[in-house]
């Protein structure tokens, strides 16, 4: 059915990041709506932010377009100097390679709900605020291009 | 800004459709979010419809992914052989190539607001209910092949 049916979605907390920078993430509850719906050309994520957590490290898909529908609750989106609130109904976009790097950190006492996208290319990125950044293939690497150990696609 | 100004952004309720195929789509309006955003690999539309209109002719995309995050308000999904209400929060997919047509219908009292997101991929599609198909380049033909004439880019 077109409607997706989240409630027969496994939710996931589960990250790739090398630690420590996954322990921000610990209350992002996530559906990787993709292989559930058939899309092929459109990577969707319906993601919960319990309070505190935070969408992900500050980062930029250098050849990969994202973007987000805030459904409920509120965030901040923070970037190179800017923070802004974003609230159900607002939407936000992030054409690949800005450099600028983008998270969303639920500041409230409340869940918030949103549904990212992206196309789904195969990108390298950047993080903006920690020695890391991650190749085409999912490998994170030191910005010196060490690698990290263990570590699986980037989250 | 990533975050998108709405307000910044005309709404239009144009559409390409020959007549008399374009009647239903009088309350629709609508904003193409990629023009003004620069994505490239995604294709949203901020969509307001208006009680009693429809989002589109029932269709599908041949080669192009689809689909739907609900704001506000309510709608009908309509499908062959399936009604299906539509809700805040709700997210609808649809499948390059499935052949069977979809649109949203408000059927309620109040606005529905919704953000529909294409691939962006080139692609021939087919309405559902009426004698019309489109081609790639965006020309709407009759099913056997004639020309529509004085139509746009499908809508």
């Amino acid at each position: 059915m077109p409607k997706v049916d989240l409630d027969a979605i496994p939710q996931a907390n589960r990250t790739g990041y090398p630690a420590p920078h996954g322990e921000v993430l610990a209350g992002r509850w996530y559906r990787r709506l993709g292989p559930h719906t058939g899309l092929t050309q459109l990577a969707p994520t319906h993601v919960v932010l319990k309070p505190g957590a935070w969408s992900s490290q500050r980062h930029w898909h250098d050849d990969e377009d994202e973007m987000l529908v805030m459904i409920a609750g509120e965030a901040v989106l923070i970037e190179d100097h800017h923070r802004t609130i974003v609230r159900p109904g607002d939407i936000c976009t992030w054409p690949k390679g800005t450099g600028n790097g983008h998270h969303l950190i639920n500041e409230s006492e409340a869940d918030c709900v949103f549904v990212a996208i992206g196309s789904g290319a195969a990108s390298a990125g950047g993080y903006s605020d920690i020695d890391m950044m991650w190749r085409a293939d999912g490998s994170y690497v030191h910005k010196d291009g060490r690698p990290y150990p263990n570590t699986g696609r980037p989250a």
